[in-house]
């Protein structure tokens, strides 16, 4: 518990001491975002704010992650690696977007291939690798405990073996969770908000699973929970710090560098932690933007109607007059009582 | 844990519920905020907005309050009598500002006598009341372990027994954190905010409080602490439901009504935790507000000199240029990082 609320303060201080550096940086560098013009009018006054932001908090969080997990990093560590690797993808897009003026970035196949190769990676890591709980008199007896072929269903305490299906399942997990993050990234604080206390409450449940692990003498894996509670308390940190620049008015988007980073964040948190399905509830503001773009362009492809003023939903609202900081603080609200809600299953 | 979870639940679900029925009320009962005149310019269109919102978060941390302690209601139940004292008087001046049109509300001395009388009948309850550790073979080496005349420092680990200065140190305590809610509450979220992070803290430093007490088999002084962490999470739950309405841009305002109450929910968590000498870290946006109305107030009766443009501070930053909704999000990051470093000496 100390270790997690150091690495949370850890990560928040670097962020917030960061930002007066790097910001300036980025304007510098002409690193501003260009506003659809399709979009809420509203949004227009945000021409020129700088993006790529996302570079603040992965500093922040990869300092929190690194300094405190030397007693557990076999999964914090592939934690922080899968976050960079998405947060890179995001980089090329925001890269091109801006210095290249190729208004959306990577090209589609692109994105599809980078996505989806770190996903696939992912997923054999999560079913083949992870930490196995090691029989040493008879090693074909090991059995892999937090990770593996079988994911959680808290409540009801089941747990579902999915087989082979789980790599599918699992880059379906991923995938969804980064598009889903990115989507949402659209208000100031958004983004950042709601994965701030997604990630306060993933860090109580690898909590409360480092202890269930410990007390069953699982001490390899109990170890390899705990560096996930200090993963969970720095991303939550980063994200503290760097609402300080990005909550509204922001000086600062994270842009895809940011947005991706943290739905590889938030997707691996659910894999490791097993409990994935949790994570359309805790997370269900960023199904809401993902299940909202879909449902829109599919209602337009078949009936040539939209159903949304405009797609992710958050702008629909915004669109039908709601503040923008008030979309912010309801979606933010109810995440936290999702999150409690699910919180339960454990506590 | 779970207990602490409901609670805050139950707490935000009926202050959620209640909020679109008692608003409209409000605004039919005319209990709108007359804004001051001296005050930011961009304050004016608040001017309608209904006030005295504060009865429908106390009505949601009363519930949570009541439902969930059971088993340890010693200090719970007079800590909601405390809150509910203190919003009464705080009723009494929204009231009579709104209804007769007295635009400054209850009278100087009648608020003195109001706030002092139930400062010290809190201040007596802390000293002679509260829950001794009762040694039922040799009553007079009970002794009062929860509350009483010791307060405790934190870090050091330190125990400070104030004799009779007790008294006056906690009139000072509940009196200061009043009126320092009270003038906090300005901004859309902010009062409500704030507490709501402090609350969080406070809940989970009874938690390890009680669960101190429990294992050195106090288990009277563990059950009332309980209560409290039930207390503080029920506030917190409540403070969450009200941001709903009471974020930017804020749909009613909690009045001195649910600033005076919120003031003495935090002095009597303050006080039944021992660890009062936290409270002006815990809260420092609390005691900046305080503090520099009597810098500015003193200053200029000095010196015929403002410091701050305007006080209290956050209409100093407002007045600066900075954006209302800025100021809220620093105020609570602040508190964030205070409140977490604060953890650290139970965690």
């Amino acid at each position: 518990m100390q270790q997690l609320i150091l690495a949370a303060l850890l990560s928040a201080a670097v962020t917030i001491l960061l930002g007066p550096v790097i910001i300036p940086l980025l304007k510098r560098l002409k690193f501003g975002q260009t506003e659809r013009n399709d979009g809420p009018r509203s949004h227009l006054a945000k021409q020129g704010t700088p993006t790529m932001g996302g570079i603040i908090f992965l500093t922040g969080l990869t300092a929190g992650t690194l300094v405190f997990t030397v007693s557990g990093s076999e999964f914090a560590i592939p934690a922080l690696l899968i976050t960079f690797a998405f947060s890179l993808v995001g980089f090329l897009d925001d890269f091109i977007k801006v210095k290249l003026k190729r208004s959306l970035g990577l090209k589609a196949y692109q994105k599809i291939i980078g996505q989806f190769g770190i996903a696939l990676i992912v997923a054999l890591y999560c079913y083949y690798g992870g930490l196995n709980d090691i029989n040493w008199n008879d090693l074909s007896q090991s059995t892999n405990v937090l990770i593996g072929s079988k994911i959680y269903l808290p409540f009801w305490d089941v747990e579902l073996e999915l087989g082979l299906l789980y790599i599918p399942f699992a880059m379906f997990v991923i995938i969804g969770a980064v598009n889903s993050v990115n989507l949402t990234d659209g208000l100031d604080g958004l983004a950042s908000g709601v994965t701030m206390i997604y990630s306060v409450s993933m860090s109580l449940i690898f909590l409360f699973i480092s202890n269930e692990l410990g007390q069953a003498g699982k001490v390899y894996q109990s170890a390899a929970a705990s560096g996930m509670i200090i993963f969970a308390g720095s991303v939550a940190g980063a994200c503290l710090g760097f609402l300080r620049f990005n909550s509204f008015p922001a000086r600062v988007f994270m842009g895809d560098t940011g947005s991706l980073a943290l739905g590889g964040a938030i997707a691996v948190m659910a894999l490791f932690s097993r409990a994935v399905l949790l994570l359309p509830v805790m997370g269900a503001c960023f199904v809401a933007s993902a299940v909202s773009v879909i449902l829109q362009v599919g209602s337009y492809k078949l009936r040539k109607k939209r159903i949304f003023r405009m797609a992710p939903l958050h702008h629909h609202f915004e669109l039908k007059g709601v503040a923008e900081t008030r979309i912010v603080s309801v979606y933010m609200i109810i995440t936290a009582v999702l999150c409690l809600i699910c919180l339960l299953a454990y506590a």
